[in-house]
């Protein structure tokens, strides 16, 4: 794909056919402000582009019948989702529909050149499998703060070697085709957004807790990132005078007290120092490989075991207490609780609740819904095809 | 003025001749996106409302020589800005300039009947001053929440009888002109991104430290009001878990360990127990009427006084430390601090970017200034004139 829309008008009508699907010239018309002449124009060159095809007659409205149009089935989009210790390729069409999504473990710590080498095979597999003949865009997430405009990660704590890598310049020759880099937790809070849980709303916060904890900031429908690309790096906000220390040289950030990597600490040192039964056992079996994971403690929750249900309240207050902050700063529409961590499920939900609606006031509150992202790990993926589809369906 | 743009490339000149003063058509012509005959027909359309006017000939570019046009000079904006303890009323012509400005000491919690009844005495005297013949609009500014799109406080702590007032509605049949109704904090924010400290600025916070604490949020150029209206009520985020009991019925809120009506009984405690001597000569000083303020405080610290220093450095600190959070979540170009407590200069200044260039990450802060506000008490009136302003200058 080289066209890209001439206009705005051009831009709108793709991303109306990217959200809605196929749809009726005269259903078009309804929802741009365009006289019904200059609606036809803009089709007709969309159409001469390749980028829009017609689709058939639509469904009668009464006098002649409109005709269909969509966005060329042929187009696809690469969406990769790169996470610290492991990466989701995906493919889709032109309307973000998953065609096909593959997930391997990668220690991202390996640097970009080692990630990327595995990214290619996973998006060339995906390619052999015959979904796609070649990609149209590519979006890819990383996780830590990016320079957007230049789609280069920037001083990424948990990245070592990725500071200033070319993400986005070496992408593109690799692939041959238009790409952009993100930050992971933006794409999660797009993805969601496109088709989960936040369908509907503009303002809100898309919180996610893996490895690390980040938060998606979305205004009026636009994901915010601040002056220099690193709105929403909420892992450091102190939550402990003098706690723990943190990979940054700071004490006391969330990201220390609760994400990923410090509920594993906790579970290892609650398992060996004998206070549970049940994550000692997990270190115990056969075929453990060495690291529980949050996925244990939730397993060790979920058999009663009490060390595992206090890490996951005590998390959940720490998180509450931070977001509760954040909605006093911020009154979102709603929050989203997504990343690894959520397979803690319930327990965690109801801790972080129980803290934002206790300490924001009323007026925040009083309609605030905060839920589990709906996609899991598609979110990441379909996010990074939105990313790229937004790019590719402005003027150019 | 009845009349209001027709369009939205009319709304665009109104603004441009409101912020950048007369202006030759030729020079209005390279800012707007219009081709010379359409920039013609939009102009004189705005010269049949009234609201613009010829103003000679502008300098030769070469060729034959522009016409200037300003916005008409006897347009009045009546800005008011209410808060706990004083109001400020101000009149201003329609580039924003302050052409009058009363400042009177008023209770706001004797309600909005006795409050609009001393504003409209302000305004009746600006008025009879010969600064305005009327108002053309009119924008107010109060301590607390808003539900914007009505003008109506909603359940304002600081503000007994307010809740539910129709303050826009009423006003706007006192004064016989349109009216628009903010929190007080996003006014002062409007006012310094208008005319003062954060005037090319994007994205920023303005911190207001007043009787009470709040923060206006500043994204691409326009304020953020949340989904309720509340976005920027971080008084009472907690500071201090089990901390002192705040009016808000929690405890260890931002807003009960710091703030004017904070300070004031801290230092009252710290004059009657004999601890500084500088505040318990205020108090005993003839004329002292009852309350001590953030003003001798400052006095106190002026003189040595190692108390009055103590509580305006940990005052300080725990700003700092909210604001802290706030900088890695928002990630903003600019932090300005205003309000009545600003009068604590550069020891509060110097404890609250200590804080924050110790906690927020490297990338957060790299560049990102810390300052006083530039405009003190005009920050909120001018503020509440552009409020209005942005208002009557959108298409109908």
């Amino acid at each position: 794909m080289t066209a890209r829309p001439a206009n705005a008008h051009q831009a709108r009508l793709l991303r109306l056919l990217r959200d809605g699907g196929p749809n009726s010239r005269a259903q078009l018309g309804d929802q741009v402000d365009l006289s019904r002449s200059k609606l036809a124009v803009e089709v007709d060159r969309l159409l001469e582009t390749g980028l829009v095809v017609a689709d058939g007659l639509a469904a009668s409205r009464g006098g002649r019948r409109s005709h269909n149009i969509r966005l060329a089935p042929e187009l696809r989009f690469l969406g990769v989702d790169i996470g610290a210790t492991s990466v989701d390729v995906a493919v889709t069409n032109a309307e973000l529909e998953v065609l096909g999504h593959v997930n391997q473990p990668m220690d991202v710590r390996e640097g970009p050149v080692a990630v990327f080498e595995q990214v290619l095979a996973m998006a060339a597999k995906l390619k052999a499998s015959g979904l796609a003949e070649g990609f149209d865009g590519a979006g890819i997430g990383v996780p830590g703060p990016v320079r957007f405009p230049e789609g280069v990660p920037v001083a990424p704590p948990i990245m070592p070697g990725w500071d200033g890598f070319p993400v986005r310049e070496a992408l593109s020759q690799d692939l041959g085709c238009p790409v952009m880099v993100d930050n992971d937790v933006n794409l999660m809070a797009m993805g969601e957004q496109h088709a989960g849980v936040a369908r509907s709303v503009h303002d809100f916060l898309c919180i996610k807790i893996g490895t690390g904890i980040g938060c998606g900031i979305v205004v009026g429908g636009e994901v915010y990132r601040g002056t220099t690309g690193s709105a929403g790096d909420i892992g450091h906000i102190q939550v402990e005078p003098d706690g723990r220390p943190c990979a940054c040289g700071n004490r006391g950030c969330l990201e220390a007290h609760f994400s990923g990597a410090a509920l594993a600490r906790d579970a290892e040192e609650a398992a060996r120092s004998g206070r549970s039964p049940e994550l000692a056992a997990l270190i115990e079996a056969e075929g453990f490989e060495g690291r529980l994971s949050a996925a244990d403690v939730a397993t060790a929750a979920a058999a009663g075991d009490a060390v595992a249900l206090e890490l996951i309240r005590e998390g959940g207050n720490r998180t509450g207490q931070v977001i509760a902050g954040l909605v006093s700063f911020f009154n979102p529409g709603l929050v989203v609780i997504g990343g690894g961590v959520t397979g803690l499920g319930h327990t965690l939900l109801a801790a972080i609740r129980t803290q934002v609606y206790r300490q924001s006031l009323p007026l925040a509150t009083g309609n605030l819904p905060i839920v589990l992202g709906e996609l899991g790990p598609t979110a990441g993926v379909i996010g990074a095809a939105r990313l790229i589809s937004d790019h590719l369906f402005s003027p150019a």
